[in-house]
């Protein structure tokens, strides 16, 4: 019963990714006997958190259930009440949590339940919805996620420019359904000025997708695109993107600002897409060298890959 | 039944990789009633083929049998006897096959065997292990595999020459595996004057594995390096090769014979370790462009990727 209302929570938090910052995605599920009672995620900014939402489904048979939320309930009273005296005032006699809440202010759920006489356990599990925001509350900057479209040998476009379509349409849908996840889409002045992108989440026939990140501009060139916000370097644009609430970003390229994020070391995970096919010369995906010598190379840990049509995804994510 | 059968028949097609050639590396099964009463795989040149293996294993039990082949049976009097007649004498009444048999003098066992009764089905079924075989009859020539270990962005090596290590020991563990399963490891003049390759099959220890491949060097610079064969270009080199008997070959690098074999289009797979790690610049893993717009980069049919250690391996084919 456990592992269902485990994967249930875990469910509900990726059902809200791109829709909750700056607050964590999370999910919750309470348990009443052998059935899963309520099933709840947090809601947009304001709105109740996930405990809240599955405690109001489950009603009456929340008292004496198991609570299990992907993340440590919160402890402190903001925009909404604590969600450790929600989980008491319901009933629940046991939490099974899966991270802990890396925020000082909201942290302390756990203790303030066990203190209570509430059976607690932490059982230490990745959550990729929650990776993002865990990342970005340690760092205190929005998490950046690299990412682009290569040849196998790494070219994003051929010598004359041309690079439509390296990926097939799987992989270009695949990138429209992670941007709406995704708190703002960042490009550099080139670009923007070259491609004037609309960096939004479309369908497969260019309709708009529910959720539209913030689209971002960086660099000191003048662009004339109303639609994106410009910042002139990367500090200024991932502090305005943390004070406006953003945890999770993408950037999409070029491969100038590409190679400034990450000699900068603000690269958090990179998500390559990679065709099939070798050009041998043409734009290289990295904008210029990062290291002279193989030991400083940048180096990622592979958290997967997966194919994707006739391409295969790739997820890197930093070195800890 | 037949699943386990069809199993253990590729399992002994795999097995004699790399020690076959000029011949398939075939595997059979006897299946009689529901059990398998023997395996086999294709001997040494000059040593009995699959079928016989299998028959010899299975004895008496062989007399009204199913027989499980990766290949059609030959029914040509080499330097064996056909093995469609000895299925025949063996009593087997059933026969299923994986691949037809290319080969014109060869071909022809299932029309044999079916013209004497007995039930033969063709399952049209890829066999890894034949996969360079067919191929390399095919076309003529031996089957080529361009191989290279490089970072996420396409380099082998550092700009100050650095490449060790750019994969973790278990994807050169892997490496070191496959070279056994080779006819031949080709390197151009580049390489053999800058690293002096052994070009050996090696276990962890550096000690010399079973099964070695040739060491052959192209180009026309002199190369000094008695364990290795010199050829002046690609096609004098594949012509002795295949004479020679070699039908799966490996070309290990460097750039500019990578650049020579994609360029005379003399690639008909690429094996690519692939390091979670970014450069930005360095040694390109081609040498030098294929193309100078996208719609003429050379594409390949992604045939599967998988985790090695810390690295992935991608394996590509040829598209048809």
């Amino acid at each position: 019963m456990n592992d269902n209302a485990l994967a249930a929570a875990i469910a509900a938090g990726d059902s809200v990714r791109g829709t909750t910052s700056p607050n964590p995605s999370v999910g919750a599920a309470i348990v009443s006997g052998d059935e899963i009672a309520g099933v709840g995620a947090t809601q947009p900014p304001g709105g109740p958190h996930a405990e809240v939402m599955a405690l109001r489904q489950a009603g009456e048979r929340a008292r004496g259930a198991t609570a299990v939320v992907t993340l440590e309930p919160c402890n402190h009273t903001g925009r909404t009440g604590p969600c450790s005296r929600a989980l008491i005032d319901a009933g629940i006699n046991r939490l099974l949590y899966l991270n802990s809440d890396p925020f000082p202010q909201a942290a302390g759920g756990a203790d303030y339940l066990r203190e209570r006489g509430v059976e607690v356990e932490f059982l230490n599990q990745r959550v990729e919805a929650l990776e993002p925001w865990l990342a970005a509350t340690r760092l205190g900057r929005p998490h950046v996620t690299l990412k682009f479209a290569q040849t196998l040998d790494g070219f994003t476009a051929a010598e004359d420019g041309t690079s439509k379509w390296i990926t097939g349409s799987e992989a270009r849908r695949h990138v429209h359904e992670d941007r709406q996840l995704r708190d703002a889409i960042i490009v550099g002045t080139g670009t923007a000025l070259a491609d004037n992108p609309s960096l939004t989440a479309r369908d497969a026939d260019g309709n708009l997708l529910a959720r539209q990140p913030r689209g971002v501009v960086i660099g000191r060139r003048e662009v004339n695109a109303s639609h994106l916000v410009q910042y002139p370097d990367i500090d200024t644009a991932l502090d305005a993107l943390w004070e406006d609430g953003a945890r999770d970003v993408l950037v999409e390229g070029g491969a100038g600002l590409a190679a400034s994020f990450l000699r900068e070391d603000k690269v958090d995970a990179v998500r390559a897409y990679v065709a099939p096919m070798l050009l041998g010369s043409g734009l290289s995906t990295i904008g210029g060298g990062l290291a002279t010598t193989l030991a400083e190379a940048q180096r990622f840990s592979l958290v997967n890959h997966r194919q994707v049509g006739e391409d295969i995804v790739i997820n890197l994510t930093r070195k800890v």
